[in-house]
């Protein structure tokens, strides 16, 4: 039994009937690798076997009576397997307009919190043979321990790893207590943390009031303040309902376009996003005033706080430049804003934007900022936060396999909130960046234009590098990807 | 825009996360009937011909300010079919386990009460070739409309149907009025109604009551009285999680035991339900001290309902005679229970327990009915109000088709609630019974194993009535049918 920290039970309080806390990623396999062939029982039983080096998905919260404090972790006695890992299947063909509708189905869904707060899809009849897991985790469950080591715990490093050793100490469900005892529990540790979890929020908002500060200044380089965005049809209130798009391009494409053009791999990919944006919403007749405004989910560590409670998370916030017709200045303008985000910030690891998946908490954190925000500026006028929130995961170069079977793609959901309808998250592996792109369905519903527009950005700017540099070979795979369904 | 009745409404009010208020079928269509051949596009465009005959499927709730009032009815101005009509496939080998799974998850989602209330899942990949539809309506949608309505208007009686005549008057999606506006109209006329929608609950308890005191007579042919029950494994608080299981019977050999053993064709029914649950519940122990009671749907009009409004649904309390050991003399006490139940309500139609869909209001109804019971009797102890419910709907003998494929098989898909965590309705079509058994995931996890016993108690049925009649050549069907998966 283990009380939930502040900020783990915040993916609780600010969860609504839209607002899913919920993360996801799709990825999918060629069970051609598996020895003895591929069957359902076999992922399941992998899941089964490893289940003691997943601890969140034997965990089920436990309310308090009248809410006196944050709810509990207990180990559930009434835990089922069968329910959590789920056998499916695609109608034919099977092809990524199949896949994406499952997908954004799966990802529209509640997580029932009277279980451990997970699922896992086991989706056959992909086209190529393939198969897909989309597996579907609460923010509150996987926030304290590190998503990544979740994720690495279901994968191996080859088809043929030896079985999972069973663990030291068997495993031991808890009873669940009576109201009264949880009530006593509550009230006997109440006196210790009671603010706590507000502490996140309050440094948030804080961090947005000091960019603001400093943007009044008359530094022309300072990054723009978050709730300077403009508004677009992106940044609505949002139904519970999704769509999903993906694309694919090769990260050697990127890597060409930025030494030929300069800035990182996460300025081309932001470049890449903005000008997938502005051909979305110039279709749409819609000319924002001001350039639209990224949010990008960073990893922010003090010295006090290495260890033990793992990440903490804040956001950046950067310029698209999508008022800036040309490619190459557009991608310049980008750099030049992430360079100085990053110097005011002072605290992103060199690289990258983000370290692993703990930074999917940031939308939600920002959604808790922009409440009290408002609140505080009540009477007063804002716009929306930011128009997109673009969040950039790096994956590992070298294969995975998962129950014997490779892992071929890997496209990451990440997700949306009131204000801000469009995530797109981005995840490299093998040489590829997987683009998934969780939207409303009902502000954003042409959300493959937006994912065809971002292998369409990549070509202009792979266009604006051939002269400056030898052009690489491309891959076949870097082509437009993305085919917009029905 | 139009206010929904008290009774329609109670269908929402009662709702709760883990009691859903909507009900449902899964049909199994030959697609090889269907000119130039099967497409989900026909499916879909034949729903879409059809909207102006189902004014449900593109109506919305809206909710009053307050509460003040019963919600409304608008004709939803963002109505998105493709919302409603979902395109779904089984895993390989589509059989009756993989359909069941796929059906139990549906039926275990709530319905987006921002949307008409309706979703319909057309299913791919069945074995045979065959697709499957699941359609899942609420309640409160339903009610004030026959059921049986809307089914008829989505299935015709030949495969060629001409193309559906568009309507007269093209539709009208309403304007979304303002909260002002909704709460001026609800004051406006609060003072009409305010108290209707309790009458039929008052009147379901006047029922009960009525029936207890009877009961309490010298009249040793009484049927039981509800909260008459014994306590089982069934009557429990259930979870949002279903198990569906379902299985086929020939009617031939249905009417081949009435006819050699006495009783109605609604009789053998109870007779199979009782002989399946007696074996289920000795197979885990349990051997109740009284017999089981079986709630029986059943549509009461009275002369001044007669018209407009449609039906109304009351219960008839059946004792299943799960006491008695030997299976005909425990078809001759149900048969004897029956009768008297029917004498008693002196309202239901000859050879129909139940004359349409409606009669699956009944459960919500007598849920309602249970709690205020229980306020009345606050102190008392009382045992379930019925062990099982069993609704028997008459359906065509002639072939359906829908967009041209023939109608194999029809499942109907009862609301369980709180308490009664087994709900058996029966559908009869072309000359076979199809039922449909909906439960508790976590209490009745093993329904299947209640689905074969319906089958067996058939079979020692039939095998008790050789010798009284020549029997009739056996249907291959109707060999039992329900396999348990896994």
């Amino acid at each position: 039994m283990q009380r939930l920290t502040g900020m783990d039970a915040s993916f609780l309080y600010l969860e609504t009937a839209t607002n899913h806390m919920h993360v996801a990623a799709t990825a999918i396999f060629d069970p051609s690798t598996v020895p003895g062939g591929y069957s359902f029982e076999k992922v399941r039983d992998l899941v089964d076997s490893r289940l003691h080096l997943l601890p969140p998905f034997r965990r089920r919260l436990l309310t308090i009576p009248f809410e006196l404090h944050h709810p509990l972790w207990i180990e559930d006695p009434d835990f089922d397997l069968e329910y959590h890992v789920r056998r499916a299947a695609l109608p034919a063909p099977g092809g990524e307009a199949e896949l994406a509708e499952f997908a954004e189905q799966v990802m529209a869904r509640p997580l029932d919190r009277d279980r451990p707060l997970w699922e896992m899809y086991v989706v056959e009849g992909l086209e190529h043979g393939h198969i897909a897991t989309i597996t579907k985790t609460h923010h509150a469950a996987i926030d304290g321990v590190s998503g990544a080591e979740l994720t690495v715990n279901l994968l191996d490093l080859s088809a043929d790893a030896p079985p999972t050793p069973p663990p030291d100490v068997p495993w031991k469900p808890d009873r669940i207590p009576s109201d009264l005892e949880l009530f006593t529990y509550a009230l006997n540790s109440l006196s210790r943390s009671p603010v706590r979890g507000y502490k996140a929020a309050r440094r948030t908002v804080a961090t947005a009031l000091n960019l603001r500060r400093r943007n009044r200044s008359a530094d022309v380089h300072a990054p723009p303040a978050p709730f300077s965005a403009p508004r677009t049809p992106l940044n609505v209130a949002i139904s519970p309902h999704r769509r999903f798009a993906f694309t694919e391009v090769a990260l050697d494409d990127v890597k060409m376009v930025k030494n030929a053009l300069g800035g990182t791999v996460n300025d081309v990919v932001l470049a890449m996003c903005s000008g997938a944006l502005r051909s979305y919403l110039d279709g749409k007749g819609v000319h924002p005033d001001r350039p639209l405004l990224a949010m990008i989910p960073i990893s922010v560590r003090t010295d006090e706080e290495k260890g033990a409670m793992g990440n903490r998370v804040s956001s950046m916030f950067v310029s698209l430049a999508s008022d800036i017709d040309d490619p190459v200045k557009r991608l310049h303008a980008i750099t030049d804003g992430t360079r100085n985000a990053k110097e005011q910030e002072k605290a992103i690891d060199a690289g990258t934007l983000a370290s692993d998946w703990v930074e999917f908490a940031a939308p939600a954190l920002a959604a808790r900022a922009a409440r009290l925000m408002s609140r505080m500026q009540a009477g007063g006028r804002i716009g929306p936060m930011s128009n997109v929130t673009v969040s950039n995961v790096p994956g590992p170069s070298f294969p995975l396999y998962s129950a014997g079977a490779r892992m071929v793609a890997m496209y990451p959901m990440g997700p949306i909130i009131d204000g801000s309808a469009l995530n797109i998250t981005v995840m490299s592996y093998m040489g590829s960046m997987y683009f998934g792109l969780m939207a409303c369905r009902e502000s954003v519903p042409d959300v493959w234009d937006i994912a065809r527009g971002i292998n369409a950005a990549l070509d202009e700017l792979k266009k604006a590098s051939d002269g400056t540099t030898a052009p690489k070979p491309r891959k076949p795979r870097s082509t437009a990807k993305a085919v917009k369904p029905g």
